[in-house]
């Protein structure tokens, strides 16, 4: 059996004796009953993922930028240029980007992987150097992945969560990097919802209505040529349409599933390969936490196909896990009350009549 | 010119030079212009607080749970008996409530003032006692509190704020303990809003249909017999309907504001307290944080009239500083941005076409 295979094997449905012992001890603690609403509902939920209540406290976390590059920036999908992505690698490694000032404020440790930028980057420390491809190709005119590429990328990605929880992290969140790759996000969710592309399809990094436009019909041409639709095999939706990014996360997602571990959804990107990975294996929902919901359309589209509700609304539209780490403090604290807090009992406090 | 006149005189507007440089540099960060939505907008807003960009970050950060009873009790509009409202001071001080685990987390300092519990509470290391009064009197027949309660309620709120901020706190959190305080949130908001009380009046702690009624129906009767409508003095207000908390909260906003220092705020009694201080000084609102919209329709109706944005919307209906605790690191995020993440220039990141 292949790394894939044996990874979505390992992935089972939340512990229902676990979910009942947290929801009984939510109810014995110092506060009104389902008073922390949203947060209760999480605390039971991660206590099914690990089988346990109170489930680990999850952190130290990780999170794992993915940066790769797509052949569909030809299309003139977006004003940046695609150097940028091999230059905010260079930004991430000397901890001047945002999603470096968030991770400091919560602890996170920060992974860099070139999963498959265009160019060769320079050495450097801290770079892990995982390309499956020198970006993807133009999905208008072929494939933007070899299947064989594909299944490195998801590869990569599961290896590096599984490392991750090796090395005592007890939280994954997801981060990407990609010039153009809201476009291919927008073609995924489009394949895996069965939604329109105009219903799908946003203004990423702030694109202009003439460039949007653009971007609909490159979306429905790629969508067209590859004659995909909701039955067809989650990776070859991901190699025909998808970004080397979107296949690694998807396996950092299987990945985490597969040891337990929380895994925080940013935005767009890693909504859209959280579908595919729900797609490959549906109990990974399971360990998906939503992390924010961004300003693309997309987004709120593969957060309710995936039944999943986003913790912070602040319409971001940054990426680089940006997003996730905002919502990171959040799952910390939703599970810090089932270890912290006293009940009615220890506190000497009357519950009501 | 006594303690409130004076804090009320020294609140200035926000310095719109701050906010145009606060603006000017988000835009040469190294992520797309407004990508990170929200708090973008909440970064230039402290900048203008401050009167510098980058503005202070906000820590240490401290929460201050004024605790006090209510009169209106009587009445019947909780499940909850009233000496709750002592025992979870027990419990704060004990640091086994959900505001100490928040807080431990966020690493804000807890303090907790007694501003009218009825009971003479046993003394306690950390307990601040200023007694205002022995819980408020029932305001369906009666004004809530004399002026001089109202007013002495208030300065502890302007005092404590004033305190912190001398000892090196960087943001005011609000928290609240008091058995019965929706019922007199409901009616502040309602008689500052003009709302009817119906539609500002909610489910507290999570009572009943026939308890939600009951409360409505007191909430009316203490605004007729106290005649109250959005012209008559904020003070006058606070007396009628309010609660001893409500004007230490007000207060404590009065004098945030006053030292320009955020003021984070949690849910509805914070709320109808920032509605009091902002009818007192208009300008106190461009210190205040909303932390979350909570389950309660009063707090909604508060933030709108105040013009206030939450950040977090997770369906909590807590108290004690605990939604604003939530927040908190959001605020945080939005300043440090300003401190810590690279220019274009200094990256060597190209900027969009």
């Amino acid at each position: 059996m292949d790394l894939i295979a044996e990874t979505i094997a390992a992935i089972r449905p939340l512990d229902e004796a676990a979910m009942n012992a947290a929801r009984a001890h939510q109810d014995r603690l110092t506060k009104p009953r389902g008073a922390l609403g949203v947060l209760e509902e999480l605390s039971v939920r991660l206590s099914g993922l690990a089988g346990a209540c109170p489930p680990p406290m999850p952190e130290p976390a990780a999170v794992a930028v993915f940066a790769a590059d797509h052949g569909v920036h030809a299309q003139g999908v977006t004003p940046w240029p695609q150097e940028v992505t091999g230059q905010m690698v260079g930004n991430f490694l000397a901890g001047g980007a945002v999603v470096n000032a968030f991770a400091r404020q919560t602890g996170a440790d920060v992974r860099v992987i070139d999963v498959g930028v265009r160019t060769d980057l320079p050495a450097a420390d801290g770079l892990i150097v995982r390309k499956a491809a020198h970006g993807t190709a133009d999905m208008t005119l072929e494939p933007a992945m070899t299947d064989g590429q594909v299944r490195a990328a998801v590869g990569t990605g599961i290896e590096l969560a599984r490392d991750l929880v090796a090395d005592g992290h007890r939280c994954l969140v997801t981060g990407d990097m990609g010039i153009a790759n809201t476009t291919a996000s927008a073609a995924l969710i489009a394949a895996f919802t069965g939604r329109a592309p105009e219903n799908v399809t946003g203004y990423g990094t702030g694109v202009d209505e003439a460039t949007r436009t653009r971007k609909i019909e490159v979306v429905r041409a790629a969508l067209e040529r590859a004659g995909l639709d909701e039955r067809s095999d989650p990776l070859t939706v991901l190699a025909e349409v998808g970004g080397l990014e979107h296949a690694a996360i998807a396996g950092f997602i299987l990945g985490g599933a597969a040891a337990r571990v929380p895994v925080v959804l940013d935005g767009v990107i890693a909504g859209a390969a959280a579908l595919a990975a729900a797609a490959l294996a549906p109990d990974v929902r399971g360990a998906c936490v939503a992390g924010h919901r961004s300003a693309e359309p997309g987004h709120a589209a593969a957060l309710q196909h995936l039944e999943l509700r986003p913790l912070v609304d602040l319409e971001l539209r940054l990426g680089e896990g940006t997003g996730a780490l905002l919502a990171l403090p959040l799952v910390q604290s939703a599970v810090r009350v089932l270890h912290e807090v006293a009940t009615f009992d220890s506190a000497g406090v009357a519950d009501k009549a």
